[in-house]
């Protein structure tokens, strides 16, 4: 059984944190929370989803894994206006969605067929910035105009997101007193665009304080909240080594 | 002799009721009115646009016959700018269309070369909705995401709309409350979403209130008026039959 | 060396003068002045862009010959926000250009790879319009739906704009009352409507008065100034022998 009803925007809001990244996405629900961990089919990036039961207004679930054709999901949630509420439901092996006078009974999709949950690796990164999510998307659009790759590093008490292109070159920078906050040492990586447009291009991002979480040619770890730190989203990027 | 004139806006939202089906049609004007009746290719849509004599602040004509290629129209019509008046007249076998400081001479089509207008079949049908045309466009456009045909019906005094895809349904029901009016007896007809997504497209259809008249396995009639009701639009389109 | 600092917005307005006819030019600098005079590839249409040393906030300069990848620079300066100030500086043979945290090393093309500077022609027109940008803009756009080249003229104290496709005629007729200045003879000249329709379209030219002078079957030469008359902006378009 599982029974749920949301503020229909919100809801977009956090299915596309997982949408960026994948077609397709196993949502684990249980008592107290949905989950959705998937990883884009190259294993170079990663996404946790996790929306508490207190982000819904009814909120009734057994355990079950839904397998969410997000692409699927995401129109019929853009056919809500300013407001609707939506509700959820798990019926006849489909997931029912009602919003205003429009029912929509969604297939689900076999979980077995659905690329693995990967394991969350645990790592710990040596340097913590803190920043509006608006200016880490407006950094990353600029640079995928100039290049594939992108360092993002710590130098100088400051954060600094580097791209080369083939005769060009960006640095944006930001010191101490345009971040949020900004701790630990001196680091630098290397990614790749792709992933980092992909990622920041969301809505909520954009709205939300982003923490970035940085080592030395190493995995980065990029997490936001909304929803009263109800509804929780974390990317892990592996790096690209950079070329000598 | 042929000679009118409308407000620059008003005439485009009448052009488009038609050029919303088809490329080219007949425009008959007299002394009272201007009708145009077009059928498109398949023979599965027929529309019928009507225009009083005081839709326009000066008309006067004769009996004509006049052959219209709708986009060259609709595309000198989009250079008017808000508030400016259209002056129409027939001139060399080409309608002069004046609009602030600029004058248009469109070729007329050899009426002999436009699809034949058609009979307008007298039907009665034993439902009636009316309903905000903003609504319907909505409905039509979310089914249009889901599948290639819809049914619209009426069932327990509700009016509703409905499409299956492969593996998705959507239903989209209005209850009385949720109406204008409706009467009359259960129905449900069948019919292709490409024929409704290009009738509800129009501006026009989307500000007004429409009338839909439904049967059983019949043809649907929509209609709806503006200019205080000196414009009328009416859309009759053919049912398909419904696989068991 | 060369360094200038001004608003970002006005630098892109200056630039895309060039851009809208050319990919690639050379901006010469100097102690007073930026100058970029540069030919499209078919010889029929030149722009000269001229930038005076007061409409920089902070200038200095020697003799420089910039090969400027006009794209390119765009690009960057789009990333602006409103009111951003843009920091302009030679840096080890590439332009060095700062906006807020934002700092791009655009690398210069060799001026010799980029197609000669014309002579400017030193030709007196019979016949001077001035009028409003935005209604040229529209006229051309309008005109662009129907031909490929359009006849410019005065007649009857009045200034035409006339185009002809294979089938339908169009004529924008200004008269002096709708026009800031008129003076001289009567004239007519055709051109090309793809050179006019890429030099009405910078949001400098929509914005500004034009100054246009005509003479028969002869090159037209258009005009405008922006920021008090720091920034000039001058096109000249050759004719096209119409078709008797």
């Amino acid at each position: 059984m599982f029974k749920a009803t949301i503020d229909a925007e919100l809801f977009k809001d956090a299915v596309d944190i997982v949408s960026v990244l994948v077609d397709e996405s196993i949502f684990s629900t249980d008592e107290e929370v949905i989950i959705s961990k998937a990883v884009e089919p190259a294993n170079a990036a990663m996404v946790i989803l996790e929306m508490k039961k207190n982000a819904f207004d009814i909120y009734e679930s057994d355990s079950h894994e839904l397998g969410i054709d997000l692409k699927r999901l995401s129109t019929v949630l853009d056919m809500a206006q300013r407001g609707d509420m939506v509700e959820l439901e798990l019926e006849d092996h489909k997931l029912k969605i009602v919003m205003g006078g429009l029912r929509y009974h969604l297939s689900l999709l076999d979980p077995s067929t659905i690329r693995k949950i990967p394991k969350v690796p645990q790592i710990q990164l040596p340097a913590k910035v803190v920043v509006d999510g608006s200016t880490i998307q407006r950094a990353i659009k600029a640079a995928s105009t100039v290049g594939s790759y992108v360092a993002l590093g710590v130098e100088d008490e400051s954060f600094y997101i580097e791209t080369e292109g083939d005769t060009d070159k960006l640095r944006f920078v930001l010191g101490k007193d345009e971040l949020i906050d900004l701790q630990g040492d001196d680091v630098r990586s290397l990614f790749s665009l792709d992933y980092l447009r992909s990622i920041t291009r969301s809505r909520a991002f954009g709205r939300g304080i982003v923490t970035l979480e940085i080592g030395i040619d190493y995995p980065i770890k990029i997490s936001f909240s909304f929803a009263d730190d109800k509804i929780r989203a974390l990317y892990i990027v592996a790096p690209r080594v950079e070329a000598v």
